[in-house]
């Protein structure tokens, strides 16, 4: 088995070649429709003028690619894959946008406010059809009719997982009581599931064997776990200048996190009622947001979401043994896996 | 080239394996998603209980299904895709009825009004991802995987197609002034693609060449378009009891269908003044519906859409000759056509 192309490595090979990619599959007609697509992905104003914004990392191709090269795969052969990826990423994230009401995004409106609900609806599912119109250039690659099928139905099923997440997220949102598991299960679906397909595709068109590709599948269920915990910290903890958001904007937007089931869970006494109080505002003052920290902290829900991230890393990695990845490709993989436990943004 | 199976033998016939296929796909698990989803095709009421309720019409499958017979494929060898199609569009009838604010589809209300804008907008995806997951099933029957891959391509295009349809119809109703090319352009997208699409998999899963498919897909444009215009004269003048919609609907929502299109066009003095002042108010009553239809029987309007059907139903029946179908097969597609110009539901 070949090496397990590091995460930085990766990056930095692999980040240009997939956005040239990603803008050679959204038309630029200049119609209304694919201008809002091309906002969407930083490439342009609201008038369709050409900008450098500020693009999402692409952390779900480059790992497509990577994971590809890991099992002795031509990583350009995964392009239409990983590009896929990545627009039913955003095709996900517009229409969260309009159903959490998000008003920013890279310091930027969204797709809803600028357009209209109706209209971003319509754009995010053309980000969609795009992507599958993107899985379908695999057959220009040497990609085996076999493998294009394998790799459709993955990305179909974990497309279809990933919305099962965002409706269970949205329902949490209207209940007052979301126990733990629960939560892993929505998380598992809404942000797991797409990461899975991204190794999986990854080992498929790589050419691994099936059997591999479902290994590679149940790690990437870890790592999106995982990955999705770091998530829930950083949108309490995290720097704005790191990622954008301010200070403990889930819980202004009173987003039913991790930190927020577990603290629920354990608070008692005034703490309790705190969070019961603040939980049932409309809007959350400056005051309100640093009280649930505190509670946060006092409750240990904190400690509890950074010893999760912890378990779920630890879980990945003894995942990944079938796979019998060479030394060289286990550093490289546990340099991914700290990387997402650690990332700040 | 076999008979091309006549729309009301192909109804008879596989009506029911098309009900039994859609079911089979959409998952019957009791969860909220998956109940609106049910509920939506009109399997069960809101609560997920088993009704008897009204359902679509299924003519894209039966149309499918009967093309596929027509080049000398077996119907059954096409369900995968003809149910794909259905799923398609009622992915688009989910999310049109959030945009357009429409409360009720069959008499029932619709899926946003019981579960609310943003659980709506998750089923409709789900209900393109299940189309995806459908369309994978081909493998399973007798179809090659380079038809399976042309069926994929053709699904995705006419997608895409559909979605900017809507959102130009989106644009349009924004607009005072919008051409009849205009909206000619937006309802070959909108209806045309997917009908289009429906004639094209009938022949490439009926192991036709893809020349023919070709001459079907041209065809099938020409369908739609007349599909859209009918449809267009109904949402007028059709009786409440065959439509399941008052007389006038399309008035009160203020679409702009090709009928307003023309009305506006033409209309001049008084009748452009009543028109303008109509289009202008949030709810129009029911003397406004009434006088608007009177304009479009003045300005001729009517007669201009009539007209219309009757050019295109004549346009489909010249692009199919290059298929050379049978004399009992030209028959058959000839009855399609009439039953699309004269349809009264």
């Amino acid at each position: 088995m070949q090496t397990y192309l590091s995460l930085p490595d990766a990056l930095a090979r692999h980040t240009d070649a997939v956005e040239r990619e990603l803008r050679s599959i959204v038309p630029d007609d200049g119609s209304p429709l694919y201008t809002a697509l091309r906002y969407h992905m930083g490439w342009c104003d609201q008038s369709g003028k050409a900008v450098n914004g500020t693009a999402g990392k692409r952390f779900r191709p480059v790992l497509c690619l990577m994971t590809c090269a890991s099992v002795g795969g031509e990583p350009d052969s995964a392009m239409p894959a990983a590009v896929a990826l990545e627009l039913v990423h955003n095709f996900s994230l517009i229409h969260d946008d309009i159903q959490d009401r998000d008003t920013e995004r890279h310091h930027m409106p969204t797709v809803w406010v600028v357009w209209g609900e109706s209209q971003a609806l319509s754009t995010g599912n053309a980000m969609y059809a795009l992507a599958s119109g993107s899985l379908l250039k695999l057959a220009e690659q040497v990609v085996s009719p076999d493998r294009i099928a394998q790799a459709s139905a993955s990305l179909t099923r974990s497309s279809l997982e990933m919305m099962e997440g965002q409706y269970l997220d949205l329902e949490f949102e209207k209940r007052t009581e979301v126990n733990t598991d629960d939560y892993l299960d929505m998380i598992a679906r809404k942000t797991g599931a797409l990461i899975a397909c991204t190794m999986e595709m990854g080992v498929l068109i790589g050419a691994g064997d099936t059997a591999t590709a479902s290994v590679f599948a149940l790690a990437g269920r870890h790592l999106g776990h995982l990955f999705q915990v770091r998530d829930d910290i950083l949108g309490v903890w995290g720097e704005e200048a790191a990622t954008g958001k301010p200070t403990g904007s889930d819980i202004r937007r009173k987003k039913k996190t991790y930190l927020v089931v577990q603290a629920m869970q354990k608070a008692t006494g005034a703490a309790a009622i705190t969070l019961k109080r603040i939980y049932a505002k409309q809007d959350p003052s400056d005051q309100d947001i640093r009280q649930v920290m505190d509670v946060m902290e006092s409750t240990r829900a904190r400690q509890e979401a950074e010893a999760l991230a912890v378990r779920l890393a630890d879980r990945a990695l003894e995942s990944i043994q079938p796979a019998e990845l060479s030394a060289r490709s286990m550093r490289d993989f546990e340099e991914l896996v700290s990387f997402l436990l650690n990332r700040d943004h």
